[in-house]
């Protein structure tokens, strides 16, 4: 690790017209992602020992905020294993879905902790659930009395790969997607495969879609792997059945999250608006609400990588050998490569507007190069981006022709 | 500046049972207080250059929130600053007093942000007004795409040297004082002292009570000069009207904000919890919500000052002649000494548990030991603080007999 070189802390007086002050200070963070299968089984000592400021010993007691889904399929053992060691625990069940994905749900939270009378300091709360629960959980927590630690257990894939290795909270607000938010990791997030064990297979495909995200911008090797085992881990839902499955799905967990955590690290507060990791959340916000709640987050990402693709290969940047094998692995992994809000003629256009805006009046767009390198462009045009459109639905249906009927008209003048 | 040595940045993987990352990152902060008496001016420059990275040009344009009241009085000013330079302003006139210090009002300032279609990295909010609104605005524009800067003008005395200084945001949240917040410093804030000319006296006070609690934690100087010119200077409200009034007025507010920032800078997000400017800001902010809108913030501060002053009375800790002084400075600034809240037997005793959750199962109170130094104890008792009001009310008697008639009834058990 590398020590604050560059980075300066104190306070000046100027005295001129008028006194002036400068103050400068650092803050460090620092969190940890534990991958840890059966996490909720009695023998298991991770959640006991890990956070190393808070340990969870017989007679604590925590506030546990649990996605109510989560809760009907894994409720008992959950609290079977604090009962087994001795801790008392407050659990609330919350709805989290996109479309509750707002202030409202936070409040709860924020009432929960209250009526929990929570002691920040030792008492950091339980997040269980997907991204969404996750974003709102850390969102209260981050908030509450200016910052409260909390515990990340994501449930599901995305939440595994995505949301729960980053320091993003938030929620929607209006039709912006996460408008409000704030940069708070969760002390500790801890990776357990078991719970994707009751989850149904269009989420599965919801996280695959941010994993092929990462190979697609990062990794060659990634991406073959997906090729070669997406199918067969998607369907085993990534419980290692086989021993061949279970390297492949830890290849695949594992390598997809280290490439994540290499993008982030060195720019967690986002200062250096050329991100790697927006690939596939340029036009994918926009799409996403404007649809809710048609498509899943991972869905809407998998269209903005389809446009994108189509984008890459007008510009030579990626041929049409490549964009086809993109494709069809994104339809192995059950994903969907069209949606007629494509066919808005000013979705796409008022989309990077509002990533523009985002991202300090430019674009700063990363495109694939082939498979598994990017770079930014900033000159992408709206008669370019139709092409793009009308180029996916042209390869898409040649490809899936089966499927051509998916596909409504285009408008009129996209 | 010192550098920042001691901390850390990178990524760890380790392997074993399963991989486990840890992610340390540091962030810079950075902000400037600048004193600029009459920044609406036309000839005033300091707006337009003091932001390095958002400099204010012709052509440019501006959100601006500020309070209701401070737009009637200096509206037209405001406007005209604007007009003068090319600057198209939007203005949000918007309520801001403790009463409405919530999350309606935070969602109004999002409203406006998004309506402006706001650039959140070249075009900072502006926030005019009381610490209320400064706090409101702040804790939006921290939120906000997870972070637009804003700049602050304070508009208050209490803004100028307290809540204008920091890095601290947030709203009240139930009967929770500033339950929900952020630590999100301004970029810049400047220090206008020509919007004191319109405040009411009360007000006035207000701010007095601020530089009063950093004088008896901090400075025996900066004491001495409210006891020689406090008076004087309040009824001037700052404006210098005379040399001597200009001479003390400059060097009370700059001393007051200079020990401030000493105090705040090395411990910007209160990861130490022994904090001297707490003083006053132990009990008052039960009082406060107790007594709302009986109270101003720096009317709550004095009554808590004025308790624990009778605590170090007892405690040996300061002469009675002292606490005397204390008490005679405070009311000839126009602070109260004492709230019938003060005699509700489980207020104090119910303040100090709910600090205590707040400082990690501690109390960890900063008392003066005589005027301008103080220390942290962790020991005090609900009969002590009994004692206290009872001590605080007969000294109160004593040296002001002439307002024996403030007082209600102690309750059978205090």
């Amino acid at each position: 690790m590398r020590s604050g070189v560059g980075f300066s802390q104190g306070l000046r007086r100027k005295l001129g017209d008028g006194p002036a002050w400068t103050v400068e200070a650092l803050r460090q963070v620092r969190y940890q992602v534990i991958q840890s299968d059966n996490l909720f089984s009695p023998d298991n000592r991770h959640l006991l020992d890990s956070s190393e400021d808070t340990p969870l010993r017989s007679g604590d007691r925590r506030l546990i905020i649990i996605d109510s889904n989560v809760d009907s399929h894994h409720g008992d053992r959950i609290r079977h294993y604090f009962d087994h060691h001795g801790v008392a625990v407050t659990i609330v069940p919350l709805r989290a879905d996109e479309l509750v994905k707002e202030w409202d749900s936070v409040s709860r939270v924020v009432d929960a902790m209250n009526e929990f009378t929570l002691d920040r300091r030792r008492e950091p709360v339980l997040a269980i659930g997907g991204g969404v629960l996750t974003d709102i959980v850390g969102f209260a927590a981050s908030l509450y009395r200016r910052g409260t630690p909390y515990v990340r257990i994501p449930t599901t894939l995305v939440g595994l790969v995505d949301a729960g290795v980053g320091i993003k909270t938030g929620v929607n607000y209006g039709a912006g997607k996460n408008r409000l938010g704030t940069y708070a990791p969760a002390t500790v997030t801890f990776l357990d495969r078991s719970f994707l064990r009751t989850l149904d297979l269009r989420h599965i495909s919801n996280g695959l879609a941010e994993i092929l995200k990462m190979a697609l911008i990062r990794s060659e090797d990634l991406f073959a792997l997906l090729e070669s085992h997406g199918t067969a881990v998607r369907a085993d839902r990534f419980q290692g059945s086989t021993g061949e499955l279970a390297g492949a799905g830890d290849a695949i967990i594992s390598e997809a999250i280290h490439l994540m955590l290499e993008e982030l690290h060195p720019n967690l507060w986002e200062s250096v608006l050329e991100r790697s990791v927006d690939y596939g959340h340029t036009f994918s916000p926009t799409i996403e609400m404007h649809t809710l709640p048609e498509l899943l987050h991972g869905e809407a990402v998998m269209i903005d990588m389809a446009v994108t693709t189509a984008l890459a290969t007008l510009r030579g940047d990626m041929s049409e050998k490549q964009a086809e094998r993109v494709y069809t692995v994104a339809s192995t992994l059950g994903l969907p490569l069209w949606n007629d809000a494509l066919a808005v003629p000013s979705l796409l256009k008022d989309a990077l507007q509002d990533t523009v805006r985002h991202r300090d009046g430019q674009q700063r767009l990363p495109l694939p190069l082939g498979i598994g390198r990017h770079h930014f462009v900033n000159d992408v045009t709206e008669t370019e981006l139709r092409e793009a459109v009308r180029l996916l639905r042209r390869q898409v249906q040649d490809l899936f022709p089966a499927h051509a009927d998916r596909f409504g008209p285009l408008q009129v003048d996209a």
